[in-house]
């Protein structure tokens, strides 16, 4: 099993607003992609759909301003299974995000391709929290001929 | 073990500028310090200084256009006896680079920093290939309290 780590740290934000961006509709399309829908809460899907395709994940944990973990329920096959998990803390001015997507089953070129592309969403989530501005998918960042 | 994974496809370059990026004084100043010193060639060592401290590469294969490989000989402890791969391929109009910094003894916090660090100075890596300007340290993408 492979995992794609991140840690990005969000000036003058609370964990409480994070979270927020990590689990409401709203929260999610403003650095994710504008194409969310779906219920954020433990239980519920959430869909998010790209111009290549999309994800499905079901909510299985939820603590308010400290973690948030989903399951991959639908999407390319090399998704299906595996786990996101957002943990989040104050550390002075900062919140910091430890970002895991456990259990790949291989490191596969697509692995190596989302490990990138998830740090350039992160950095969307930090500038969606720190400025009111992220670059949700059809405006993110083009890493390469994948998109 | 665990290992850090990127993937970037760098438009309208040829794996042959990518590599002399990356084997290159100036090359690598160009996108990752300007304090970069050393000699890029097979046992040569490379020396990378940042505000908050520096490593070491022992350069260990080259395979020209084609891949670089580094062993981490100085730096964090964490980051000692790892390596540093990179594999180029041309694929269409984009030089596809495949990144792996392998061998992580944990998956520690600072290795998820590591992760997202190295996917900012991959996409200036791009940037510098393609536009001419890269943002090395120390105008590099800041992510976090820890730089």
């Amino acid at each position: 099993m492979a995992d794609i780590l991140h840690r990005i740290g969000i000036k003058d934000a609370t964990p409480q607003r994070v979270y927020d961006a990590l689990t409401t509709v709203d929260g999610l399309a403003g650095w994710w992609t504008d194409d969310t829908k779906g219920n954020g809460e433990v239980g519920g899907t959430l869909e998010f759909r790209f111009p290549p395709g999309g994800f499905d994940m079901r909510v299985i944990d939820l603590k308010p301003g400290e973690q948030v973990v989903w399951q991959v329920v639908g999407g390319p096959e090399e998704w299906i299974g595996t786990t996101v998990d957002w943990h989040l803390r104050q550390d002075g001015d900062y919140t910091v995000v430890l970002f895991k997507h456990q259990g790949w089953a291989e490191p596969v070129e697509f692995m190596h391709h989302c490990s990138t592309k998830w740090a350039t969403y992160l950095m969307s989530l930090k500038s969606l929290v720190e400025t009111g501005q992220g670059k949700p998918s059809p405006r993110d960042v083009q890493i390469s001929d994948w998109h």
